[in-house]
């Protein structure tokens, strides 16, 4: 048998309980990186060959074993023995029954602390562009409905109250303000995530002549994470992508709450697509806007998991501490849940029905003008604001106790002239209107159709430039694989190692 | 085909979305509460036939499929199709799709909403009783160890710095007076979580002469949740479980925390057991106490479960609303994760070696005996405490700086002497000894063995009367589960309910 | 000069650094517990006199010097010093400058360990009075609206959308279910709180012959906490109240957002008062609910103050260490803040206008008797309930999609029979009259104005019950507090200290 | 009278209840940004009387009333009425109590909404670098440590086990790399708060013909954040801070831990000054690291404050609402908690005592150097590193079992000589001296001290880039602060505001 305690050698004289290796087992959230695992693995050994620190026979026999668990995983029939207690000793153990001695090599130089942090942070990588990808699909999808309704009448609300009517192109590019943020803490989490920590070894680094440089190139990382203790100890990483991701889903959030209350037969502002609503099983009238309260509801899953690792990683001391294994959990978890919120947001909104008419009437009823009429007020009659806001402030009160709007301009015309400002009906007409007043407000940022326009073209092509980087991140992950798989299948093919690197191009030993 | 939208009646004209089905399906959280789903159908049936509100051939029908249903859980062969959206569908379509017309009465007077807060009751009830469990057998542990190291000197810390002799009987014990208190925080959330929402219907209650005072009885719950809106709308009761788990954590890791460092070269007070400790792949000499870091580490995930539903619950109105789906996973995940916690950690101190050599060095080492000679002061020369402290700090400060300690007691009458304080060395000797002082703490809750033996003998006696609870209601459970199979059975078998009741006890209709 | 380091004794030879000074000192947060530290002393005092661990004399003259402490206390006088760090070292500075070294008796068998948490439990405990105090006024209001409204028709929602009819009384009812609660777990919370740590000293009790159970009743505690070393390292009764509160806000921020929401323009359920809504800078027309607002928004102070307690327990070993500091602003904070969210609400609901007309509109309107219409197809037509669910839905589909609702009475009943259903204008227009069915659901805690009444009934006891227990606890904190005084007075006049406790009652000593 | 409710106009006709203006007002908490506030107006009015918005004698009134209010607040005789409800309306009271209706056009074009926003952002953008500044000081620190202890030998641990020796320059230099990375955070919160919201008025923009470029430049902002509804409703910049700061004190707590625990008796790695040390009050010995211990325990607090303010932006709709209000206490409060500790780590480090000869002993006694036996044997003798690792476990096990450890070379080689592998004591003796270790883990990012010195060059060389971004960002706020001062009083002295603006330089209009 070849256990994990067995591994450890000679210093342990009992097997594991069962109930502590039930405990700290992590194969089912391992598992999400053996591929990152394997792939890591091979890249070290054609490090530790190309060094010299093992010959070229053990690396085409390690190779050659991790070619084939390679295909295993890739046809999921690669079977982990909990015995083993994680996804390297797995793979290692899978290696070893196939090519023994030599297979006994390939731990060399290097500890599970860097190999578990390194694999962590090449899986992270990728959730982190996973969740990028359906963000700036529901970028796109916002700058579509901004531009289809750059004019398009709505209520404005401050307070939950009828603020000033504005466009729902404009309040669609809001959400893009919004998101284009979250676009690039993502970003930024990107970056501190895609650092390489592989040769760390277990805190200190090592005395045999390792090259992080290449590890580094053949696993896409952007550079080397230096001192070894940091790498090992560190998950600030996973903190900051956790960070983004909460911050990024109190926006989601935001407008799940508006499309739930806006569906409310009270608003009416919108109505779901059935395909994102449900029915009830009692009440046969029911048409719920489930998917909505749903990504509302999930807040709370990837608050959650940012509060789990800031606890976990609370007041331990430097150097791998099993605590650390706690980490992938959030990350995973929190990565799924915003990933999947993103992508049904945007079905939902894609296929969100906008009552025009609906928006259109709450514009023009009530006192959505007022600002407008005491704006007016202080450009044509000179009075200073605070007075007119005063004035307006008593005719809107003295229709409402009349049960009057402003659609009743005589009666506004009457009202402001009890509370000190003549204006006559024809002079005030147009300022009641909603579609002037949204026309007007062309300061730069303002809901104007033009402004809002000019702000759907400078947020597409902030989108574009960001899509580049994303895009070249995703290339470099993509075209450091297969080098890493050529240089291996080159190696294994009875090639030099030195050749390999050589012949297939990078940017290390180009 | 049945599927959930057509459940739903003739309101909607689209089938649900693809994305929005994943995003909105529930099965796999909902799997671990079938049993009861199937169990609160019967209880309903079962009901509704004594009311008459069904009739004879109603219920046998359905509680026939039912008690399918039933044997194809137990025996793991029970298909879920993710189409019907959640688990209540899929028992209802099952039902359905064998007894046709009679099974579309089962959900009569009941609504999903009220149904999923019932299951989500029954099976929450079942984790607490399953914490408290293994918290029981802990103390069990404690109580144990306790008493046989009533007297086992060691040192008492402050600050993490030396403090006082104590004994790792009065450590334990105080251990048991932390998980006295996490027990009745439990057993309080039990009381919380257990009472019956069942028949509060969509909100409002109901026009059927339904008998929710049965159901209680038959699903074994304490009490009937009465408000219906109430009922439909709180989870408070998982707030006040998950809040019980995560002060329980918070003490589970202050054990954890000990444990890392007393197993340090430094301190090296205990040794984990090589069944609950784990190795290096690197250095061959490590035995890491991995087991206990975990514990530490892992209390993120009972908090980040808590804050999650508390995020949930912020700022949703009254009523069903599909956020509480989002209730669920939390109160499983921690549950899970505190129970393992719980047993792992009674496994890990079970089988933990004190190291008594070294905490009796430790004790008489150093300074630990300081207050001890300042009260001697106080005791037999009348001077006062502050004035006692001053002399005994400078006595302590003239000896640490000559790089001795109180075990050199000549040295020490001395520097009491230069201090200000007369004693000779024969009156000291004694005060130095921790032992003595160890059984001089006789005080109320102190150290002293007989104390210590006494609040080993009080917390027994509690933990006595709390299991009796304890007990008791895991047979309410049991005896609600097995009597409402009987009259399942007897109905199907051709009783009427009521004989079937009758016959077969119960409280209320007994 | 008499700092605090020189109080620490001869061991140090620097003083504390100014930034150091800064970060630990806690006068303005002890300041708040100034009243409790003084009685703690007092009866510390009294029970070392009365257990002959200090005299007469010595106990008159500290006695004397905290006498006139707490005179200068009550007239906001008392003056701390920073440089003595504390509120402790303050007091005892206070009474050493004044009565020298009978002062430096006072400190005798006892530890700022024991002493600090001693005045925090004392302090919480009134803090968790306070909080009931408003939360019970709370429910008063919220019976007395229930009553008055137990028959007035509103919408209920589920999902925010029209579900079924139900009355305000009904919607009150639910809530003080949930306080109900709330104040149930407060009460647990105070339990928990109310036990007296003061004689632990440092950690390990004492050599002296202290009793415990006399100061135990001196400062009104219902029981000793006994070992020491957790009376020292333990805050889970902070963590349970601040649990508690969380939990109880939850509740508080539902209502919130059901008052914003409730008066938009487009619900007009309900007005708030013009002493809880503010209006606009810039809007003349707006009045905002602020209130509600902020009370949806100051949920996060208190769950934030949670998540800050329970970071700061985790991992700390046991012993008191200085982390355990922090405990005091989380609990000071949320229960202030939670005080005034309580007591606004109240303010805010006492003042709130009910808008019953628009409720007897929303009622009518919409689709929210189709439930009961696929009920009495059941009950009349014996047709299973999925059933009817199925045609009740396709009508409702029929009427939605040219315009119509229920109201339309001829059109239903054409709709019903199109989906299989024949019933006639005349059957059906009570069954679509909300009165008719809200006086219907008479259920166990449905909505009928009759139950709702014996609702009401039954929570006005446990409230009356409740404000016994509450005023008990309020009674026997004062008593005590008034019994030291005596005593205290008693032996400051020259009484002894037995003579003063025999003839100034208690239950200890009586 | 001149109240608040007077200024929301004529809607009105109570005024507001006194809970509701206790718990809604912030005067306590606004008057942090008084000064931002006033400075805000001054830029505000600037552009209205540049924009032709306002005449010059009105701007002159306001400029002139609005530098009185400065000089007032830094003399700290401005006076705030808590009836005004916030800093605005009190600054505009100020002015208008002097300038009357001059005064009452200070707020055309403008709403609390972003003015709010504004002065929020302004403030929180100097907590920012307050916070950077005390960082950069703690890296100075730590890079002077690094260089000074670049080969002071000292155990790394791992499971806070003895795991292989390292030095303190390299424990040193992976703190820096942390909080090289929380600079780089921070400095990203900083860009995301640097952006102007002023000119989104109530959330739309305005009919005004305002200049959001001027204002932007003459309060030193970066950027103009556009879209008004965005600017009004969005506080990702106070969660992104808030993240950093949690992030970063995740750090501190890290450290605080190692000092707290290397302090112990048992460690002796180190020891605090007196200065950042305190005593007991019961125990005359001790001496307690509890500034360590406080740095640990007010991660809470940090933490917590993130909870807070992402739970207030959980679930609120979009546009201004009174919840938002409550952005700035965790802001203000976790900046200041984070920055006195940051300050106090600083001094606590500074003056800590590294205890050279212990550290230097627990690296020679114990196994530490046993990776580097099985790396001496995977180098010399050509066996696969899995085996070395069993020969050396096994040699550690007979060593430890026997009482002994490598520093007995001779049953070292006896020991690996049972295990399989043949050294003489010669070839050993060097393998087994942590000094040769050390040196020789000269891999990237190794312990080697030549690697620890280019790391700390390298660090130093970005401190130092970074430190110039850092005074770049201060100098613009400063300078734009002066031009606006400067504009201001030419304007009130007489000038007109484009003669103020061109002569007295800036970007925009220069």
């Amino acid at each position: 048998m070849y256990s994990s305690s067995s591994l450890w050698g000679g210093r342990f004289q009992e097997q594991i309980a069962s109930t502590a290796l039930e405990y700290t087992e992590s194969l089912a959230v391992d598992a999400a990186m053996l591929t990152e695992d394997v792939w890591g693995s091979k890249a070290h050994v054609i490090m530790l060959n190309a060094g010299g620190i093992i010959d070229d026979e053990d690396a085409r026999a390690i190779l050659s074993g991790l070619g084939s668990a390679s295909r295993e995983i890739d046809e999921h029939t690669f079977a982990m023995d909990v015995a083993d207690e994680d996804v390297h000793m797995n793979v290692e153990r899978y290696v070893t029954s196939r090519h023994g001695k030599r297979g006994a090599r390939m731990h060399t130089a290097r500890s599970r602390n860097d190999q578990v942090v390194t694999d962590t942070r090449m899986h992270t990588r990728t959730l982190v562009l996973g969740v990028e990808q359906e963000l700036i699909a529901l970028q796109e999808t916002l700058l579509a409905l901004a531009t289809d309704h750059a004019d398009t009448l709505t209520m404005g609300y401050t307070h939950t109250q009828h603020a000033q009517p504005i466009t729902i192109g404009y309040w669609a590019t809001a959400y893009v303000s919004m998101f284009r943020r979250d676009l690039t803490r993502l970003s930024q989490a990107y970056r501190s995530t895609d650092i390489n920590p592989l040769g760390a070894c277990a805190l200190a680094g090592t005395s045999f002549p390792t090259d992080r440089r290449l590890t580094t190139e053949l696993l896409g990382f952007a550079a080397v994470q230096e001192n070894g203790l940091d790498a090992v100890s560190s998950r600030d990483f996973g903190l900051e992508f956790l960070a983004a991701l909460a911050i990024m889903v109190s926006n989601t959030s935001k407008m799940a709450e508006e499309i739930v209350y806006w569906s409310t037969h009270e608003f009416r502002l919108v109505e779901v697509a059935d395909g994102y609503a449900m029915g009830s099983s009692i009440m046969p009238q029911k048409k719920n806007p489930c998917v909505a309260e749903l990504i509302r509801g999930k807040t709370g899953k990837v608050y959650g998991r940012l509060v789990e690792l800031l606890t976990t990683m609370k007041g331990i001391p430097t150097g791998y501490n099993r605590d650390l294994q706690e980490d992938k959990p959030p990350i995973w978890e929190a990565a799924a849940s915003a990933l999947s919120t993103v992508r049904t947001l945007n079905g939902l909104l894609s296929t969100l029905r906008f009552n025009e008419d609906r928006m259109r009437e709450l514009a023009h009823k009530n006192f959505a003008l007022a600002t407008e009429v005491a704006d007016y007020l202080v450009k044509t009659q000179n009075i200073p604001f605070r007075e007119c806001h005063r004035i307006v402030g008593e005719a809107v009160g003295t229709l409402y106790r009349s049960g009057r709007t402003f659609e009743d301009v005589q009666a506004t015309v009457d009202a402001l002239a009890a509370a000190g400002a003549t204006v006559t009906e024809r002079e005030l007409a147009p300022v009641l209107d909603p579609v002037v007043s949204v026309n007007s407000h062309t300061s730069l940022g303002g809901t104007a159709p033009a402004e809002v326009l000019r702000m759907v073209k400078a947020e597409r092509d902030w989108l574009e430039a960001h899509k580049q980087t994303f895009d070249e991140r995703q290339e470099r992950i993509e075209s450091a694989f297969r080098r890493t798989e050529a240089v291996s299948a080159a190696v294994i093919a009875g090639s030099s190692v030195h050749d390999a690197l050589h012949s297939l191009g990078g940017n290390h030993h180009g």
